[in-house]
């Protein structure tokens, strides 16, 4: 094989690289493996209850896998800096079952069909059994941060809670609002998404003790990478800027939910593409063909262009908020997540 | 006015006293006055949010009352055991928060009508804003609890948090089972009443730094105050013994919750009974004679009087749990308490 075969193999392997985003979760994921095993493990412990429907439930959940981004988040900031300890491992978890508890809550509120690209389990169960194990989990997430045995790590996570709890309200009050503003709609997601992934993010620095400087700046990442991961999630509802949608597509759009691309799009809207938002939005009155029509709007505006954009930049300050701590192979995946998370929509 | 005029007064209101429950819980909240204002403000202050609908709803749910017998608990515990910090006050507002987030809940998951007298929030707002205030409220009863400051409260009230979910799922799950034992009866109303009952009583204690055999104490006390409590409750349901039925009767028989004075009228029932039971309650086919049907037969068997003289057992076992403690106008008055609790079905 000579020179120029090699090297074009080379860039090959780098494009895919570069190209196919999972690498930058996967590798993290490989990173933390042991300690991921170690967390998994403490929640099928801890989701544990002689009342059989409750493990089932909540397995049901959590065995569908979703990405464990918020629990990772959690180990590889601990060890970017360095703890020793193992009280992250028990904060790690609690955050996984704090978000379960929302998903959980999320599905009676939406209404929804799926979740973790299965049926959601509200519809196989009923509303009342995920009220209640939503209700069970976050408790347990609490006793989890107690053994965890920081009542700073507590503070932090439980005014996640009440600020997730919230934004949600938040979310609810402005359904089908299509006066809804750049302002209004980043503030419900830092309120409902990015103040867990702060907090996920947080906890790991004030576990080991470290100064206000670098619990911070570990909260910015946090917050920045969450605020991306919403903006990405919210363009991928609208399949981003791919030439095919994906799957679950159309959630946000069928629920009325003014996210992003839609105020964006709206902002540009002369009065017969108002119409049409007014109509499937405020109304609710949607026929088959109207996400079609959506979609032309919002790729005709840019909008979903513009969303990704915004997304880039919180994922860039979030890269920027790690400068502070020296760097390691942890900092070097914490970063490329940032950068991963908007990646998958383009 | 003559000395057997005077002596008849005095036994007259004396009678007064003995007969009329409510001034043993009038006496208590007398003497917890000044603090159960402190108490009051710190919940009003707590379930502030900039997002109106928040402040509202739970304005609309602690507004209409209820009677904080748990907060009042608290109170008197730390004041029975001498203790002069204010991490109390605090707790007692948390465990009223947990007590309303979990109303809330309830409401959506049995579908209520009314609560504390009123229409249940969930159909004034709707199931959405039910569930995410209930988790809102839930939140910031743990934020309230890390200002208290005690990580043994946080313990304790985050496991009894994760234990009345566990009971009321095990309460779903028995739904309409005429098989239902007083085993499994008891095993639901201690997990899903007793046990925040156990834990608002002994946490003063935890705060106070008191011994172990305190700490035991109180759990005792306020563990079968809340038996007893629950067991009045389900007895009231099917209007205690008064000859009148009183308001809010018959839900849990709507609802086919197979409560103690069922389970007792069940295990004394020959088939025609039995065949009723199924039906009204397993079956959940009721017609508008069925409730007087079903107080005909809990008065036959007397299973309101065996649910009563269990709760008066319970009552009793609360007061004895209080010897360990020394004589004073705290201690008498949640003696009385216990008391009070079993004669309002009287």
């Amino acid at each position: 094989m000579d020179i120029s075969a090699i090297a074009n193999q080379a860039l090959e392997r780098a494009g895919e690289a570069a190209a196919s985003g999972p690498n930058a979760a996967e590798t993290l994921a490989h990173l933390a493996d042991g300690e991921m095993k170690a967390v998994n493990a403490l929640i099928l412990e801890r989701m544990g209850s002689p009342v059989p429907l409750i493990p089932k439930l909540a397995k049901y959940l959590v065995e569908a896998g979703g990405k464990r981004v918020r629990p990772l988040v959690t180990i590889a900031a601990a060890n970017m800096i360095g703890y020793t300890g193992d009280a992250h491992l028990k904060l790690a978890a609690a955050v996984e079952f704090i978000h379960t508890a929302t998903l959980l809550h999320d599905d009676v509120v939406d209404e929804s069909d799926l979740r973790r690209g299965r049926k959601a389990a509200n519809l196989v169960w009923g509303n009342a059994p995920s009220v209640l194990v939503g209700d069970f989990l976050f408790a347990r997430a609490f006793m989890l941060m107690v053994d965890a045995g920081s009542m700073d790590a507590l503070h932090s996570l439980s005014r996640a809670s009440s600020i997730i709890a919230e934004g949600e309200v938040r979310q609810l009050a402005v359904k089908g609002d299509i006066d809804a503003t750049v302002g209004s709609y980043m503030e419900i997601i830092e309120a409902k998404t990015a103040a867990l992934f702060a907090s996920a993010a947080e906890v790991s620095a004030i576990v080991a003790g470290r100064p206000a400087e670098e619990i911070a700046a570990l909260d910015t990442y946090g917050r920045e990478l969450g605020l991306a991961f919403q903006l990405v999630d919210d363009a991928l509802d609208y399949g981003g800027l791919a030439q095919s949608l994906g799957k679950n597509t159309g959630d946000d759009f069928r629920e009325g939910k003014v996210t992003l691309p839609v105020v964006l799009a709206l902002k540009k809207s002369g009065q017969a593409d108002k119409q049409f938002w007014a109509r499937v939005m405020a109304e609710g009155e949607q026929t088959e063909a109207d996400f079609e029509t959506a979609l032309e709007l919002l790729h005709r505006h840019d909008a979903l262009k513009a969303t990704l954009a915004m997304a880039e930049d919180k994922a860039r300050t979030a890269q920027q908020a790690l400068s502070v701590f020296p760097d390691n192979k942890w900092k070097t995946a914490l970063s490329d997540l940032a950068e991963f998370v908007v990646q998958r929509a383009s």
